[in-house]
């Protein structure tokens, strides 16, 4: 028995591989191939582009793969949509598809668009957002670059951005956002009610997501007298109980516990000047809750 | 009055500008921007993809633009083809458009194909192809990595290749060669027409030739007794007239030629032996004969 | 309210950034800009010069920033010293200001130099020094390459030096140290008297304390029998209590402690031999003791 | 007193000063010089070549060293293996070294060779070989470029591969492997009977034991309800006793342990599903059994 | 006999030597040393700063120099300034040197600037300039990063710059231009009344300006029918009287000439047009009218 | 007919390409093979060690082949030396063998050896020497890092040098020179009788000698008045008879000469001064006298 998973090429694929080699998966290719070799011999794995990664799921040609949520749209494919990923610096943030015309155009909403030209790597994604809207426009295939279209060989442009600063480059504004997209795991229906290999790609998310958990989290220990534990306790973040132990001297616990990255700058003050001692921070690489 | 003139981004970008900088066309481009400056004010660029070349300059956006003959039968665009440009590294051999099956498929004619699947970035191309041939196929456009669908994700694949090492690390045989191409100077018929126009792309083709001739060639200057000149002179190619002036001394000549780089070690040994002397080798940045 | 804070530019920028990464403030800059972001909205970035630093934020320009103790002398600048930090490579050996002559020049001593040229950067410093010494010389600022100008272009020079290297490889000799110098935190002298500002400072500083304690720490964990505790507390060096807690079976403690890395090649085979096992040493991203 | 140190040159130079950086000891070495400098004032370093460390240990020149099998083999050095390495992505495969002819040679068994030229790096492995298998022939050391030199210099090759890759391109089939060949630290044996050079020897060891044996293995601690400690128990490997803690709360105990990182992604989702929480992997960097 | 030369530190160095090596005079320089060596025993090289070199060459320190004359200007030398060098990438347009204030500043003229504090490397440079316009200010030696300080840490600065694009990141208004200022080889007056100094200077200044003179001409020689004659020189530029031969074959000519880069795109057609033919471009690396 | 050709692996083996590619044949070889392919149908190349060249063109192997003098003398080799080729930076000075000892060796000249360890990897060339000189040593074969051998594991090592800067940091002082070594074009003896294989060498070593002979030279051509002539073919170097070719003005001359590189900057200031004009140097790429 074997699970057919599809790996996004190009952009996501180092990323892709970091993320299952730091969840226990170990994946890696040969240049020039796309049959990368993981060491799991459940699992056969394909490069594939993310455009096209939801059309083989669906088919069945694939049993799972990676792919962003815009590409499931776009292709329209009727996939099941496993978990969510945030799992690179690339990947953390949404991307957003955003209609964008020329700063000094006259097109203002989404309704101007009427009979214009639109230059689009997402076809099928602006096509449906138009018919939402009922708006009917030339929706033409942009094979790249098509920030630089409007308005010399376009009339609007509909693009992915992450940050703004390409459109801003190139002096479009944001008319409308289609839609916003994040990567994610997807398997085909039939596989996904098959138990093994459901299973499977369940042991796989919970090992992805402890991971991508991890990344933002650290590990904090302390000394804490007796008197003190309650007011360390409510200090201490919600996120997950507490490890508390008695030290064999009974006057003192050790408190143990894993918070935010991005708090421990707060909590070490606080937890300091309420008595805690001995605080040290350490690093996690896995995290199931 | 301006020529409206589109570079292809992308892999032929940085051969681009470097033959127009020798040229003696400087053409520059931000990072992040697609319209490049140029150091001539008749000369407005834009850079857009090769596959788009061809749809632009054949409905007026552009003036002229350089694309591979590929493209514009793919998007069967009626251009004017000015000249065929053979310029970098990349683009010298032309690359050639295979329909490929696996090693082991049992395809092994062009017919074979009729009611399969292929994968390929070259839907019309391909298309017109099966036609000719009187086939009838599912040409499903390929994101990319088309190399590694077949048979995974589909029977056959059309694909672009120049040394066919690709084809054999997926271990993909060749069925048929659909097409050959190389890069081209492509005009609008309009635009060509306009005499100011016209002769502002015959003058850049020109320079454009004059560059790409020089490339594989190299100048040869030599002294030549009297008595030896009439075997020298049958020795040089005749790809142009040697120029030969007397020396001051009469019993010398010195003639001068151009000749093809590669056949210079064959030429050097065979002139030394006839009695040339002083023969210098230098290298020459255009020519045009 | 918001404080102001200097960030050292130039060889020290990217420890700084580095630094206060790991202490849980990210800050990052575009490049060509001086205004870094930095995530707290309490606080504001300026990328400064170190030779600056002390005199902006004596003058109040700036709340607090990071700059080396001889820059602070050199300017002569009355501000508080909130703590000094050792924090990288580059950093953590203090720099020596040294008033060096060629290997073969007669001057011995500081009085040698009485109406002598000598060329340095830090004007302020050499001339506070030989003022001490009751020497009185033309000193000249030097924009950099001081090392080369003695003996062409000055009798002595003045110049930081942390291996000696460079002094040796110019043929110089050491005459007499002038300073040692550390990175430090500094204040100004109002600004640190605001409570909500000293307190942001205090809090500050302790996360970057806790931060570089770390660097050179790491944890040890062990199960120790009942019999043994005592000889291996004995062993245990007395930076911080161990944390000693009853394992579930009543033979055994676990104990847990952080040690200097460097005492960790001699620490393990001893516990080793008094009857520690499962000795497991594993990294720490801050302490606070 | 001194312990005299061989650090093999060249490709596990790097790996190996990493080794001894991680165990506790820092090694480094200018540019062009060959005597490392390390923090020990009871070691002395000194770099030469693998293939000659055993010919300098044996002969007292060196107390240590640590250098391939392959080498003590080739030069048939009387030596104290002290312990097997296996530190570096480069030396934690054995390398083979094989008997290799061109794959269509009609030479199929060592018999074969009878009178054949051989070329090899290791004359003394394989004269050592054949003359076991009654087997004379023309053994000539190769510089290198082994694999280049059958047919057309040799009849057969002796070489170290690794992967295999280098052979398959140049087209050498195996007829015999001769020896699988792992670092080994070496040891002079009068130093080795030296109580206090064998001390130093043996806590050396224990460090580089304990750091390569830290990294395939990562740190577990988890939370389990009393009722299931005994399922959890039963299911975590028995590498280390796992060290079982009560909390304070008297439901729950706080289980830890040690387990090879190519586990984690089977043993995870068990734990979690027999009713452990708050699992949390975090990374160890040394451990003694 | 020595010439004392000095070469500036820094920006311009690796440009210097590439000149003065194209031009037939082969400097290097041990990385850490200030010494270079240069393949001419009448030569010693010194490396120092660019601000520092008139005040030496102005001292009789060193017999001559590169530097920039905004550092003339600032540091106040009496030297010879025997050429402007416009050499490199770097040097070849003028810096300027210009008076900036925040893009919202309420200061719109010098005058505006009187009591104002204004930082800038260039201290001598922009007292100079407010002398001359009857302005006071606070001019405050900044040590870098100087665009960063208006408004926060002065109310203007005055800055070098190139294309302004740092002006502009910075959001800086332009008051005034101080200066521009391009390199300049100087000379002290003692050394240049001597004649051996003076010749070796000028030598080597003929073959720097040589040199530069080249980098921007090209080579272009043709045949050209006799009858055509008069109307292919009248085509060709006046820079240099071609060179004109006859053929042996008396109804042709052979001409030469040097022309700018930047013409040949114009004058080739031309040529072409007007009957000559194997025009022939080659680059030329010094050229002496 | 086939020429084998050995092409030395290794440090000289991206120089020897170069050179080649410059004298018009296009060697390249792919990654981790060890046949290079040459556009030329009646060479076969073959990448060996330097250090084995000799003795595999002595017995025939191969036909010719480039390696050091030194491989030739150490190995004994019986073979024809065609050329001599000083072709790159690394070979252009000869490199040499030196017999060195510590600095503070009591040993000071070659008879002091008698008895003494040797380490070198030229164990025949020392052999050799030591035999000239009647001395008898232990001469042991050195895998590399030769330097650092003495005084801790050899009283002497025999070594190649080229700048002296490895002995110096090794604190090695030198006691006598072995031999001088360059690169050499050598050719088996019998392959050398025949025609057709003497010829092809001949050809070969024909453009490779040009090839070099036109790296340190440049072209050089100026117009000269009639009654100038005399005095600037004077000063023209006697390297080569300068090309005089009458203008068609009766007045001038064009004179044209291939001068050193070195000579350039003292020839050009003495042209001028005596009359020529419109001096232009130009680059060659080969030249045969």
């Amino acid at each position: 028995m074997v699970l057919k998973l599809g790996i996004p090429a190009g952009s996501l694929q180092e990323a892709t591989f970091e993320l299952f080699r730091k969840s226990g998966y170990n994946i890696s290719v040969q240049p020039r191939s796309y049959i990368p070799t993981i060491d799991d011999d459940e699992v056969e794995c394909l490069l594939i582009r993310a455009q096209e990664m939801a059309r083989y799921v669906g088919n069945g040609s694939l049993d799972a793969g990676l792919t962003g949520h815009d590409w499931i749209v776009e292709t329209n494919s009727d996939v099941k949509e496993v978990a969510e990923l945030r799992f690179s610096k690339v990947s953390r943030r949404p991307v957003r598809w955003v209609l964008c015309v020329p700063e000094d155009s006259p097109i203002q909403t989404v309704q101007d668009l009427q009979g214009k030209h639109i230059a689009t790597e997402g076809v099928g994604l602006t096509t449906q957002f138009l018919a939402k809207h009922g708006v009917t426009a030339n929706v033409e295939f942009s094979w790249g670059a098509t920030e630089v279209k409007a308005p010399k060989l376009a009339d609007a442009i509909v693009e992915v951005t992450e940050t703004g600063s390409s459109l801003k480059a190139n002096k479009l504004r944001i008319v409308a956002e289609i839609l916003q997209s994040t990567t994610r795991f997807i398997a085909n229906h039939e596989s996904y009610k098959d138990d093994w290999k459901r299973q499977k790609i369940d042991d796989m998310v919970l090992m992805l997501r402890a991971t991508m958990a991890a990344e933002g989290k650290v590990g904090l220990m302390m000394n804490v007298p007796k008197a003190k534990l309650a007011e360390v306790i409510a200090i201490l973040p919600a996120l997950k109980n507490p490890t508390i132990s008695g030290l064999s001297d009974d006057l003192w616990f050790s408190v143990s516990t894993i918070v935010d990255d991005s708090m421990v700058r707060k909590l070490i003050p606080e937890l300091k000047s309420v008595g805690a001692c001995g605080i040290v921070e350490y690093p996690i690489s896995k995290i199931i809750e």
